[in-house]
């Protein structure tokens, strides 16, 4: 075999080994938003949540497979804002550099993240079929659009030579995390709040039956994070690809560990209380925010990115629930307000200015959040989307999926029925 | 170094990064079959199944390593019926592609699997010695032979011009999956039903304990099959190993999703409700599906495929309860019936016939159903191979273990008492 | 390009790969001990031990960083005792065959592994803040300094020809895992027991509150683990490392096989039932033994070693409870034990002195444990290192993070309150 032939193959061989186990690990970060959710809602809403993670990962999975993956990458323009509409998956290209399924399972994982951040901002009061068909315009087609405005080479993520804007977000702070929130905002703005969570004495906490399922949850999402990030770089073919692969590994992880310590720090100077919950969801945020550019950043700018993502995160927990945005999990700050950070501080260690990515934040959040409210307010005027009172009342794990998560433990604590 | 020599060394380290880490996502499906079935028993039979996972989990490495790789890899005559018998792990062959022990740990965690299954079956009421010796007998002996007929080139799987039948059973739907399944048959059929689960009433349903890990358990499930199936192309050498393997992490993938989405669509038409433990099953269904060809689909078939072996088995679990068949967990319907299904399911993507597929099952069907049902039999005649009707009252945890599961949790329902 | 190139580069690749998937593997063990932990200690100190896993993996990620890395590998003498001291990390040397950042990934979470052990050792009755502030110490400071010694090519690691002592410890044994119960060893003197567990009557047994937990931890280490031992052979470039990677899967999924199978029978004969945690300690201590040279040994000599590990440490667990260090997880009996046992057993297979073993854990003891025992010390005459008598009642998880495990399920055990 001549050299050339063979340096082709072995890149070949890598970039495909490289992105089938980074999306495996990808695909792996479902397990941890089911049980990051599982432990943060009410023992009487957990077979439900768990129900719905399991069926968005698939529902996701099948519809990005028929047409979202054409959508966002298959046969499109250049700089383009409409894409071609095809089904299913190409062949592999002459002359590509990975198998072509290579590219769509890498890909196909995304989509069920972005879908998993709605399902916990959602939860203890949605119809599990409402939501699942939510999930399938999600995922068949808002998510692929504005993938592919960006990632896909369209009008935002083209470069400025090739008549796009030159946006910049490297594995997704906006295109996937702040596109779930803003899916999770507009349904959670027409389905209301939890009964009970706010009135006149202000806002009711509501413990999360099962912290063990949540410490996990985080450690799932982390772990499965590197390969969110690093299969990202989407090429292992050369000793740069290496070093940016490397770089990202330590900077994902550093961005994380910033994030959930200054939660740590913030949570013990204000509530004098190391509060599990708001440090997981530090750790989260630091990780959404590094994800916009984990590649650039040394690893003291990452720990520092993290610390500050993670930070907005905390007080913007709050803030939601000031003006009665009801989001159990916390979702809609770690996704979308770490989100947000993350792509406004691309600039400090890449060559694109703070207009473009706020412009590109702009379109994203505007067509995200318009086009989900429209589903979900044509949802709500034809099959409803929130569950009876009485149904929320004694749970959605009995009157939607006729299972109890733990029927053997006896639950006596008021806290279960608001 | 020469070109060709280069390439050579390639290959051995592609060879060997590739299945060593698909054979630790294998292992780590020992982590999900532990979990599923210790999230649907009762919380007193917890602990027990619990320990019964990790134990059968390190007795099949033992046995394997002694005899059982010996048996079904090592020195054996191809297109054979009686394996040559020897100790250990060969040093690794002259000019091989991969060390000898990758071959070996990526076999060893099949065997795992294949004893996993009929773990959950007997769950609740069986002697955990007795399942432990029973063990012994399926990893050292009854698995590695008919692994041996297949996989070891005997006369199942060798080629018609070796000699052989030509079976066709790429990951093992039929060699690990339903030998589990009759292996576990045998032994319910001998070991009876739990107490009070059948009557004149009908069959009395018996939820699990803890949904979250039967969740958990199958995304653990989900993920490592990555490693199954993917890794069972045994090579990663060129680029039409990576478009093999690109192929089955979709269609695997694509398989579980399809049939997690039929179960939710069977279990809502026909129940009015999400049940949990239908979808899983479902997901799981559609993963032993597609493990006899996950390679030669495409993403539609192998999704459509996925959706057919879970539909066989949301009825077989129905049909095995009517017929008196206590299987806790559905193992015998998820991998014996799916397993089925999948082998029969080769034809439509392969060159082989569905009489030789037919030939391949009834053979190992028999093999391993008759070989359990005789060493159950005689365990039963001596040791005994179901714990005492008051153990059984009481719980295999305190009985078995000497340890509750969840000592702290008051346990009220009347379901927890048949 | 020309083949020597193509030969580096492709080195690099996969030494890259190879070091951050294995060290991926190493950082979800975090997830590992957490459950392990969580799952062990009582429900009221649930939530605690969880935030205390995923602050110290945080504090461990960022001290190392910012310092601990420095000290133990850049810029050292050979065969050395004094560091040099700096910050950071550096550059990628000029024809590394690697990223200096995959160096320290992979360095980094075995850091956090070894502070992740004195965490269970000191639950149920210490100061979080406390904790944390050692834990700064301990990953700054005593870890990176012995690590020096050995890894970094210091006095006790350096080969005799270049002055150094020769100690031998493959992937930590003594410089991780002895280090970690060292540390902890030293805290349980100061802090004391438990209220209520030693009396007159004998020790008082604490059962844990949620043993899949345990079983899960016990999964995600064996399987880290694997990652932990195989990517310290550091390099990943030629047919001798690929076929030591194998061994070491191998071995090291042989040795934790055969520790709890050990610990199985021991269980069984002593006390006539299958004790669970029993059994995953003794895997977990065939694992720590194996640490010390998985590379070497066969796969018959890796299963003996494991159950010998084992062994000891099933009888330690006894002996320490007699001298009434109370250590709620075993995991100095585990890690401290097993850990020696291991170092000793290397001259079984490697050319080194069982002396030189010898004096390398005296010193890595000694140091570890006389500095770790000052830091404790001071932090006990200014902040104190435990919470207070009615704190201990009430549990941890109200007075240190104002959150319940479990809020939902009522707990009634009398075990709840010693």
């Amino acid at each position: 075999m001549e050299s050339t032939d063979l340096l082709s193959q072995t890149n070949y061989l890598f970039n495909t080994l490289f992105l089938l186990f980074s999306g495996a690990l990808v695909m792996w970060m479902a397990a941890g938003f089911a049980m990051l959710e599982a432990g943060l809602v009410r023992s009487k809403n957990t077979t439900e949540i768990l129900t719905k993670n399991i069926l968005l990962y698939a529902l996701a999975c099948i519809m990005y497979q028929i047409i979202g993956f054409d959508i966002m990458y298959q046969d499109n323009d250049t700089a383009g804002f409409f894409p071609s509409i095809g089904f299913g998956i190409n062949e592999t290209a002459e002359g590509a550099s990975q198998p072509g399924k290579v590219d769509f399972f890498f890909q196909v994982v995304f989509v069920a993240t972005a879908m998993s951040i709605v399902s916990g901002a959602v939860a203890e009061r949605m119809k599990l079929s409402s939501f699942l068909l939510f999930a399938v315009f999600l995922t068949a087609f808002i998510y692929p659009l504005e993938g592919y405005w960006t990632w896909g080479a369209g009008f935002l993520g083209a470069s400025t030579e090739d008549g796009g804007l030159g946006f910049s977000d490297f594995a997704g702070s906006a295109i996937v995390h702040m596109a779930g929130a803003m899916a999770a905002l507009a349904g959670v703005i027409l389905l209301g709040p939890r009964k009970g969570r706010y009135s006149e004495k202000g806002v009711k906490p509501v413990p999360g039956a099962n912290m063990p399922l949540v410490a996990l949850g985080t450690f799932i999402l982390w772990f499965g994070w590197l390969g969110f990030n690093g299969g990202s770089q989407l090429s292992f073919t050369g000793v740069a690809d290496a070093d940016a692969v490397a770089n990202i590994f330590v900077n994902t992880n550093a961005a994380a560990a910033a994030g959930a310590l200054l939660a740590y720090l913030l949570s013990l100077f204000i509530y004098g209380k190391a509060d599990l919950t708001l440090i997981v969801n530090g750790a989260l945020a630091g990780l959404v925010t590094i994800t916009a550019a984990p590649d650039s950043p040394t690893a003291s700018q990452a720990a520092m990115f993290g610390a500050l993502g993670a930070t907005c995160t905390f007080f913007a927990i709050k803030f939601f629930d000031q003006i009665k945005i009801d989001d159990p999990v916390g979702a809609i700050s770690v996704h979308g307000v770490a989100g947000i950070v993350g792509v406004l501080l691309v600039p400090v260690t890449k060559d694109v200015s703070v207009l473009t990515q706020l412009a590109g934040l702009g379109v994203i959040a505007a067509w995200v959040f318009s086009a989900s409210l429209l589903i979900w307010y044509l949802l709500k005027k034809t099959v409803g989307i929130r569950i009876s009172s009485q149904d929320e009342y004694i749970g959605a794990d009995i009157s939607e999926c006729g299972l109890e998560a733990y029927p053997e433990f006896i639950s006596g604590r008021t806290s279960n029925m608001l």
